[in-house]
């Protein structure tokens, strides 16, 4: 997996001169991602430059880039990991206490009134307490990003981020469970035994093929929504961004033929939410026989990745896997979603030079569009569970909210998540 | 369980009026623990009464004051519920990130490079994220305050409590999990399997005798500190009360004798905590015979309730039975602390009317003095566990820290758990 790497350059100040660097970096294979002047003297410029690197690559660029006579390499910038110092989360006191009233009426001997008031009607712990406003975050750390199995406590940034997302878009406590078990009985039975404490479940970043089953017993089980946010968070930022291009390319999914390269948690998500939605048929392309006959199970069609790249009108990737659509793969007029980041199967260009009719990369595909109006909106309904419509609902409130030309939103318009919200909750009624 | 009941009364604003209305109050055998004008117009006042009522009494007080001329009840005050409505505790997020590239560096790609950090550094978790900050506030709702077995949703409002009180005086994230089990093998593993998420583990009203096993094999297990507060929490207030008590009779301690009266856990912590601090002899009177080798095995001796008055120096009582302990039992010169809540195993006046050099309710002895300091202490000393040497210095500092006149100081003064968590701090290296 490329990650990203944040360097600080110290640039003369004169006419062409970033040029040469840039061309430097472009001379070493690698796409500036980000460039931001964060100091400047009389003579120089401090430059913070962003490019993706592969996790092992030693840094050759710098090595390029001093060897220029108008700059140099201060270093690495800590600019990210300031971002995460101390953590990203905080669990605060909403209400005031600073007399020996308040304190009473807070804590006890007050809150016994609060107590058994909900002892004897436990619906009104929906009312004072925060439950019904809280998510769990649950994760085992099998599954982080495209990092793989880095175990729980090492994927912790990811689940603050979640929470901090959770609050800032959607106002919900999310709730960072971290199990370090690898058994599926162990994460079942764990979440099964805290649900009490949350209004909503999501799973985060566990393995498949563990996640398959820990979500279904869990939702068998729990009187609360649960969601694998991998699968079905996941497949509804990519139903709604086809929903768009569909309206862009004037595609009707009824009649179309969709192959989804990659049968991971997002594969047999997103296969699954486009066979319920009504798309003609889904075909499905995987290296994992288990993984096929899961595609089978949720009412896709094997294939292999020549023969779904010549049968299908739409074709979704998720692989991970640089470039593993050739251009010359592609058939007329076909619409190509390489959703894999940061480097899609096919670059976007290559797809439409060689015929496609719409192509895009996971650049902007980002599950944060989906699981803070998801969450939000079955909370608010109070309801038990997630139901197929609700997916849809949001699916189709992102693609309504698509600004022209863009597949899908910005997911830094809190509006945005508002009115997914409220599409889900509609849809449970 | 007596619980406080709040009621609004219209008064005609004339002299002598309020008096009226507050003996009728004293005749229906009530103590008035609050009274505040909420509002006045020209010839009426509201005033909001708060006294303390058996859970099932219905409330004759009501009628006693309509009965009065001069005077009306409105009904029951919702102070109490306003203040709980919503729940009192909020996850949020502590970074900014309305841009693009913020979005990047707290989530997805940018959060990869912290992951990885960790995952080559694990210490690192302590410094970017907010685990080490983190305290899990585990219940199965046996044992919510005086209440009982109301289970652990009915006891949110309590652990929610604990949370407000944990971020407003220490800084400290609570996050409340509700296990609905009375298993203490499914406490225990359900705990050890998050654990993880915490920086250390709070054990918050969990019945006894289960609590002592739990506690026990969660110290053993986990690599992080776990309390029990009901017994260590409170004992250690209870210590610091107990040193300010002798300092001010000049009681040397180390040659007392000192007698438990209820060997609940509270008990159980009181008395394993002062025979580790060297008191001379720790005797212990119950009912229950399994608390009485409980007892034995924490260092103390058994006794009865007759015995224990005539031969102790210092008596604390954590029975919750009113008025357990009768004048006559007093003896000449003996120290008392009775503290059950609201009412006391014997009136603090009643007791020193009958030869008690010093005696006190529970009324400022409450286990809010500790628990925020304890825990912000020892995750700032990055600690495994709590020793009987912070148990210990946070007693002393509580002790310290008693304005004259004073057993202990009061828990609204933030400066007061600063200097507990210093001490707790110190005290583990």
């Amino acid at each position: 997996m490329k990650i990203p790497e944040v360097i600080l350059i110290e640039v003369e100040h004169a006419p062409g001169n970033l040029a040469k660097v840039l061309a430097a970096v472009g001379e070493a294979g690698l796409t500036v991602e980000g460039l931001e002047a964060v100091r400047r003297t009389q003579d120089r410029t401090t430059w913070e430059l962003t490019f993706n690197v592969d996790e092992d690559d030693t840094i050759n660029v710098g090595a390029r880039i001093d060897a220029l006579p108008i700059a140099s390499v201060l270093g690495r910038s800590d600019r990210v990991f300031q971002m995460h110092e101390g953590g990203k989360i905080e669990m605060v006191s909403t209400v005031a206490f600073d007399t020996p009233a308040g304190l009473r009426d807070l804590y006890t001997p007050g809150v016994a009134r609060v107590c058994l008031a909900i002892r004897d009607d436990r619906t009104l712990a929906r009312r004072y307490t925060n439950i019904q406003n809280t998510v769990a975050i649950v994760t085992n750390g099998t599954a982080i990003l495209g990092l793989g199995d880095i175990g729980p406590v090492a994927g912790m940034p990811v689940m603050e981020g979640k929470a901090a997302l959770f609050h800032a878009f959607a106002g919900i406590s999310g709730v960072p469970i971290l199990i370090e078990s690898k058994d599926p009985r162990v994460i079942i039975e764990t979440t099964a035994a805290i649900a009490p404490s949350f209004g909503a479940i999501q799973l985060e970043d566990i393995a498949s093929p563990e996640c398959f089953e820990i979500e279904r017993e869990l939702i068998e089980r729990l009187p609360i929504p649960v969601l694998h946010d991998d699968q079905h968070g996941t497949a509804v930022v990519t139903l709604g961004a086809i929903l768009s291009a569909s309206r862009i390319t004037g595609v009707d999914l009824s009649t179309s033929v969709v192959g989804q390269i990659g049968l991971g948690a997002a594969g047999i998500g997103i296969t699954r939410l486009l066979s319920k939605y009504g798309v003609k048929r889904v075909l499905g392309a995987d290296l994992d026989e288990d993984s096929l006959a899961r595609l089978e199970a949720n009412g896709g069609e094997r294939s292999t990745l020549p023969d779904l790249m010549r049968t299908c009108d739409i074709v979704v990737a998720t692989t991970g896997v640089k470039g593993l659509i050739k251009p010359e793969m592609i058939r007329e007029g076909q619409m190509i979603l390489a959703l894999s980041n940061p480097e899609p199967e096919i670059e976007p260009h290559d797809a439409l030079t060689h015929g496609a009719a719409f192509a895009a990369d996971g650049k902007n595909i980002n599950n944060v569009l989906g699981f803070p109006g998801l969450f939000r909106g079955v909370l608010d309904a109070g309801a038990t569970g997630f139901t197929d419509a609700m997916l849809f609902a949001a699916a189709e409130s992102l693609a309504n909210q698509a600004p022209p030309g863009q597949l899908i939103p910005s997911p830094l318009d809190r509006q945005v998540h508002d009115r997914v919200a409220q599409a889900v909750e509609r849809a449970a009624s």
